[in-house]
């Protein structure tokens, strides 16, 4: 890429400052905020912060950069895994975490309309309420509209789906400032090009999203959470392959190896045994959790599964779910000072004990501290690579190390990346899996909406600029 | 639009002739067959008819075509309803019924690999001895590649997802010969733009799709269908309704007006009692339908719903859905030289019962013949209503008719389409419902995709040309 960095004028600036209500900052630690994600991506300052507060605000700043080609960037809660809210030119981070409202919670029509900036949890807070909840759980407590824009997953997919499942109608402004809807609040939609769905998972090259309906799910009569302990990886993510084929509709099911296991037990004082993990959660009727949990029993049993506990005790499931969610800072956590690179590759199911294998032996044989864990039921699973961020040398060590994994999953019929998005790390990636021509598609599609590449550049593909 | 009708010159068959193994045709049967769908849209001849049998003839087709500015409509059972495959400025018909090998099942994976001219029943049929099907059934016998280009659905969505679910990848071709593949067959994707659901409703007017991986389901243990009457059309939805919300998860749930009932009751030779009715049908466990059908006996009877009668026989269980299915030919059949057009409303289901009273109010004070379907637990009903072919006025003032219900029904959140898509006769309430900027943007990227407009011009809207 030839464009070079992107540093806004004071006439610019104060140009800006009489656009929004909000603050425009250029305070070094208000820069240095938003000049990263949760990633061990290098970091870049952005040349201002601006706060959005309404849709309105944010169609003027774009229709100003536009005009002045200052590259925008937007930012949300910054809990994204592939450097996606990095400034790589410079120019605007547009903080949109002042739109945290909750527009309308419709119990009738399950769904929920939402600003951008309204955090996961939060929303789940507020829905608790009326028995309903949002089903997409990254496990970072990330914001609606960042989940939207990475086309966001987590454990429950494997249920209820990801955020394109979920995500219902959108409104978003285009780099020319013009706002635009898509999709509505009904169940069912063919009204012409599905516009919702590209714009998730666009990671913000394509518009800035500032309003959401997205679909809800009663909470269940009973959920139930299982563990079950196996003697190897492979073992684990067999049966987990197992119980999916089986059809038992299982609420979440994630795999963590003996390593992720040990960080937990540390990071959340808990003393799991020390051994590949299958965690289990059961939505249903009291029989229908029970049955379900029996018949996974069953299964894993065949598979050497052992240690078998369930529980339907809603402080202890809870807990159980922590701990898995906390496996990424827990492993941060005992390695003070040092940055995490996490893979994103999914296969077809029945490539996945060979996926995983594969990837705990080339990691093994590498100098770098790892750790997996696995949305099996999914196909998808992580591995966490700990990186001394004063040593970049090892961050370009790690791409290639995992560019090659990458390479081997793609062969077996995978992608590069389940539910974290392309970011500026996986662009080779991408092109191998799907092909130079499709990626042509898509930059002719983002010349298309955003001729100036203002929105968010060098993400996903090199622009044609 | 300026645009005239392109007929091919000799040289420009002969050409075709070099460039496809199967016919090119200029007979007028085989013209008259490819002018039109089951729709009452007025047929436009073809210049001619190509018949392509591969991916490699589709690209050099396109390419020549792109090179000549010779309109490509493709085509494939013609079963569409709102006559996406006339080819309103002539040209060329691109039949692509001769591709049809299934190419892989995969029944680990749960995936299967065809090419577009494969049909649904022979797919299933196909499916079945591995225990497998293909979910989503519109009823008529239509190929996987029509299906996806309509972003078609149907009596199982509420379980099991449209179109935009089940399709994991695509193979296609640009309008300028590119050959493209978009998706993988993981069950999870974040790799950049998501192009398979961008091509997944684009009508034809994108690209030619030329292989499909769709997702597959278990064939569930048991299935069960349950028939209930009502007083009243209102009563009959909301039941439905209410079904819906709480939480059950019915495989099918359908109403039928009592008129639709006696037109299939002569088409099918049964003696169904004429009232509103509602159609269900249950996948599970053998308890577990059971436990879902007297859960919803009891939920109906609170709506006036008797006559309940349900059945785990395999037989009857057919009769009841090919009757179902039967309502679009049935209602024809008994009124043989009519045409259909078929409204597509869907709205969030708290609207239902006051958008259906509406759709049977509106038309009961019109002089033309009606009668009312519905995959009522989506929010989404047809209104099928019968004009005479040869009055050109009276599909003219239909069209008014269901152009001003449509007002009403997107005023209620909802849409003009559910699962029809938009064709040529809805792109004035696609412009309605979403607004003129989200559909400049739909032709921003059909301009950059297809800058000579080839592709199935004059569909979903007006190109810039």
């Amino acid at each position: 890429m030839t464009r070079t960095r992107v540093d806004l004028t004071d006439l610019q600036i104060e140009h800006l400052r009489t656009l929004v209500s909000g603050q425009v900052s250029t305070n070094s630690s208000v820069l240095e905020l938003h000049s990263h994600d949760e990633s061990a991506a290098t970091p870049v300052l952005p040349s201002a912060v601006v706060m959005v507060e309404s849709m309105q605000e944010v169609s003027q700043v774009l229709a100003y950069c536009n005009r002045e080609k200052i590259p925008v960037v937007a930012f949300g809660a910054g809990t994204s895994l592939e450097g996606h809210v990095v400034p790589l030119l410079g120019g605007v981070s547009l903080d949109l975490s002042g739109m945290n409202k909750i527009l309308e919670i419709s119990a009738d029509d399950l769904f929920a309309r939402v600003q951008p900036g309204v955090h996961r949890i939060a929303l789940n807070e507020k829905l608790s309420s009326h028995g309903l909840f949002f089903s997409v759980d990254p496990g970072a407590d990330a914001t609606i509209g960042g989940m939207a824009a990475t086309g966001a997953a987590g454990t429950t997919t494997v249920r209820y789906g990801s955020m394109r499942e979920n995500v219902m109608a959108l409104t978003a402004v285009l780099a020319d400032g013009t706002i635009i809807h898509t999709g509505r609040a009904t169940r069912k939609l063919s009204a012409g090009y599905d516009l919702t769905r590209l714009l998730v998972g666009s990671e913000g090259t394509l518009a800035i999203i500032t309003e959401l309906t997205v679909r809800l799910f009663g909470i269940p009569e009973k959920m139930a959470a299982a563990v079950v302990r196996f003697p190897s990886l492979t073992e684990g993510v067999a049966a987990a392959t197992a119980v999916v084929r089986s059809g038992i509709a299982v609420a979440r099911c994630e795999f963590l190896d003996a390593k992720s296991i040990g960080y937990i037990n540390v990071h959340e004082n808990l003393s799991l045994t020390q051994a590949p993990t299958l965690f289990f959660e059961f939505h249903g009727s009291p029989i229908g959790v029970e049955e379900d949990a029996k018949s996974v029993r069953e299964i894993v049993s065949e598979f050497g599964g052992s240690e078998f506990e369930w529980t339907t005790d809603e402080g202890q499931r809870r807990k159980l779910w922590q701990a898995r969610h906390s496996a990424h800072w827990a492993i941060l956590g005992a390695n003070p000072g040092m940055a995490s690179v996490s893979t994103d590759m999914a296969v077809p199911l029945s490539h996945l004990a060979q996926a995983v294998e594969m990837a705990e032996e080339t990691l093994t044989n590498s100098p770098y501290l790892f750790a997996v864990v696995g949305h099996v039921a999914d196909g998808n699973f992580h591995c966490q690579i700990l990186v001394d961020p004063n040593k970049p040398e090892q961050q370009v060590h790690v791409r290639e190390i995992t560019h090659a994994m990458t390479s081997k999953i793609i062969a077996m019929g995978g992608t590069c990346t389940g539910e974290h998005g392309i970011g500026s790390g996986k662009m080779k990636s991408l092109v191998e899996e799907t092909g130079e021509p499709a990626v042509q598609m898509m930059r002719a599609i983002k010349q298309a909406l955003d001729p100036n590449a203002i929105l968010n550049p060098g993400k996903i593909f090199k622009e044609a600029l």
